[in-house]
């Protein structure tokens, strides 16, 4: 196995040099100064680049050819010389040429987005976009294996080995089902009791933050919280870092961000220690990694117990505002169909993500004219979720960053995260009594190291994200449990 | 000049890695959980080996010789040619595995000095050190120059060009004045009329401290301000990263901290721009940075000018106090000889770097039992500064960190820089009749236009601390201004 640990230093090499990329790109959003932006993307191409050599170098090449000739590599070992390999194979499979000038006309695209969003001007940012779909197209085509499309090439890279027919009867189940669904829900939920809306200062809601995230079971120790523009998780797994923001308005969107993204940050923690930094030992996909926060935000923080759990730690630290459980519950359970993604509940969120879908893959594999977007857009938001955005692309098809930089195939892993999280959380409540018991005290160890035995510590030790949802939950991802849970606690 | 401006994307290159470095140091005072350092430190080994690959390889060698056969490299290019040249040779002078096994040794020493130190337990230090030592001297004899003693070689690191010649002329200058004038200062001191010691809450600290820095004129965009433990500024000219800690009953220590560090931190922010990441750009040498920021410590901050200035910013903070200008001065300007050097005032400071250099000098350069310095501290404590530190080794010879990481000929450049200070101020003053009365009103600009063209954008322009201060005040270095300031300040 000597040319297989040697193959192993090298990824520990670019594993050190990754984790000041994370660190940066935390840095980036959270603690830089603004004038110091081209000093720290000057140097940040300097790592990408000694990176990109290491991976591209013959060297290297030549060592996993070596390694692979080794016999006695099993087991984990065997998993990681596989994900070494699909690693350098995505690496070198992409000109460089091609990969210089995506990310040149991504910088160029984004920009002129930030530019063009706000003064709702499609037509500006149009040849843009068409620039960098040609460019990503040619990426894609250099990607594509024997018997992918061009679309299933770019899915590849966020979610290994999914196929676009295994997404199309995954959403088609979704959109015979929810739309229906969505009407007779906010039908019921007209017939609530109007409640007094939660006003929370944002001080507040940074401590009942904190409680939730210590009883979640976040390792403090190995990470911290702090505040950006838009929430997410970062770092590296021996040092997660994760941010919400806070708005007095509407305490759901910092609690419940936070919530998420312990969900991604207890993934984080829970991988392998002692292989962190080889291929192996990375999160699965975006999808397995979506399913952990959206089963901490959704399927675990919005149910009946939970709520019951955030009652008293709402009312300690807001002494004088004698809340009621109905306060948080309509908050926290409202649904409503609107124009934005980001903060759609989980109801109609899928269906956002359905649209977005069946536009990308038009645009990658039918060659859809990039001025038909913002029509062919309201078309479908009026069909799914009965809105309309003619005229509004800022908060319609110009809403999203995700193609401004080029990311094509990313949008479904959203959903498919949602459907994971419901698949996971229905098959760990199926093997533990206690849970409900267990959550309305606020004790979530059984459900973490439950998480922790059948996914976290799996890594990426099973091949595709649909092997680990076999062997954790029984049965291959498919919209049952999602379906079922969006009946059972909406419309019951 | 091909050779050379290959030489200078070799050192840009560099410059991109240490950024990196840089924010990882910040990041540790500052940032980090306390679990993730090992993560931290074996990524920071990785980027320190790179950087330790490009500055001795072959190549970047070959490209120097080559450059410097080129003509036309005049002026700016020829300083940085010569910076460049001081920087391989000494990277490539000391053998890699002395470095190595320094690190280790250092590494050891500090944490054996954070156990024994709490414990005053010196015997159970001095092995560690010793070794240290030994290893510190090897170093040193491979630094060694012609002409140099070993404890030089050392120096050349901190303050190029120095020699123990010009230190002990100017230490000996200060001996004769000092031990005296403490004893008077502190007399007159004896007679003040009581006040009340000032108590400020941390939070309004912080609000004085970002007044007092936006008058100074730091750039907030492209800096910032935390706090930590020991307060610091680091980052990079770029994105300059300055902390202070708070004590509410000490508003000098946070405040006078935030000051010096500003002073530190105008420095980097004062490199001249186009040349960022040469060598040539960088700060000549760390009695100079050390200059910048007494200049504004002691020499700007404590006058009674910037008391004047201070006071109205301390009343609108704390509109309730009825703050007392007499309250600010006996706080800022108090002397009094103790036993600790970070602490101590300006009056008594040099004492206990005279002291520091007498010592490593001849642990250096003659063998000192290292068995011996509790004693020798103990001395040369009661003959400068009339205090025992017998059976307090804590607070003695055990108070300070630089030994236990081998930084041996760092001390001097604290006194180097307090005297760089007195003379850089003297002279500014001479050409503005205006200072004081800018000074009272907060207007720091003409001050800061000064050192911005004597100083600052001078980098390493100059091949010497004493090159730069002939040009910049008309004169080499001398004591004579310093004593001069300490004279007219505390004994008018």
């Amino acid at each position: 196995m000597k040319h297989y640990e040697q193959l192993k230093s090298v990824f520990d090499r670019i594993n050190h040099i990754n984790h000041f990329l994370s660190l940066g790109s935390w840095d980036n959003a959270v603690m830089i100064p603004q004038g110091s932006m081209t000093a720290r993307s000057e140097a940040t191409s300097e790592l990408v680049k000694i990176v990109s050599e290491i991976m591209k170098s013959p060297q290297t090449r030549e060592l996993l050819d070596q390694a692979e000739q080794e016999s006695m590599i099993t087991g984990w070992d065997e998993a990681n010389l596989r994900e070494m390999k699909r690693s350098l194979d995505s690496y070198n499979k992409v000109d460089t040429e091609i990969l210089v000038e995506k990310s040149k006309a991504a910088s160029e695209c984004e920009a002129a987005w930030r530019e063009y969003r706000s003064k709702n001007d499609f037509k500006s940012l149009a040849p843009f976009m068409e620039k960098l779909i040609q460019i990503t197209k040619k990426q894609a085509s250099q990607l594509k294996e024997d018997g992918q499309s061009l679309y299933e090439a770019l899915l590849d890279t966020y979610e290994p080995g999914l196929k676009v027919e295994k997404i199309d009867i995954l959403f088609n189940d979704l959109k015979k089902f929810l739309p229906e669904a969505i009407q007779s829900i906010t039908e019921k939920q007209a017939t609530w009791e109007p409640v007094e809306p939660l006003v929370v200062p944002a001080e507040i809601q940074k401590q009942i933050a904190l409680d939730v995230m210590k009883h979640l079971g976040f390792d403090f120790h190995k990470g911290r919280v702090d505040e950006s523009h838009h929430p997410f998780c970062g770092g590296v797994p021996e040092d997660v870092r994760i941010t919400t923001r806070y708005d007095e308005n509407n305490f759901v969107e910092g609690l419940f961000g936070i919530i998420h993204e312990t969900g991604h940050g207890c993934y984080e923690q829970g991988l392998p220690r002692e292989l962190l930094g080889q291929p192996v030992a990375s999160a699965r996909s975006l999808g397995i990694h979506e399913g952990q926060s959206l089963l901490f935000e959704k399927q675990l923080a919005k149910t009946d117990e939970f709520i019951e759990f955030l009652l008293p730690i709402f009312k300690k630290h807001l002494p004088n505002a004698n809340i009621s459980k109905n306060q948080l519950m309509h908050a926290i359970l409202k649904v409503e169909p609107g124009k934005n993604r980001v903060n759609a509940d989980e109801v109609t969120y899928p269906m956002h993500i359905v649209l977005r879908y069946e536009i990308e893959k038009a645009i990658i594999e039918d060659n859809l004219d990039i001025y038909e977007l913002p029509g062919l857009w309201d078309q479908k938001m009026q069909e799914y979720l009965g809105i309309s955005t003619l005229g509004d692309d800022k908060d319609g098809c110009m809403q999203d960053i995700h193609w401004m930089f080029g990311a094509y195939g990313y949008f479904p892993t959203y959903t498919l995260g949602a459907m994971n999280a419901a698949q996971i959380f229905s098959a760990y409540k199926k093997t533990n009594n206690e849970w409900a018991a267990q959550a309305k005290s606020g004790d979530f160890s059984a459900l973490k190291n439950w998480l922790s035995d059948k996914i976290w510590s799996q890594a990426s030790y099973y091949s595709t994200a649909d092997e680990l949802m076999s062997v954790a939950t029984g049965e291959a991802l498919n919209a049952e449990h999602f379906n079922h849970h969006i009946k059972t606690r909406y419309l019951k």
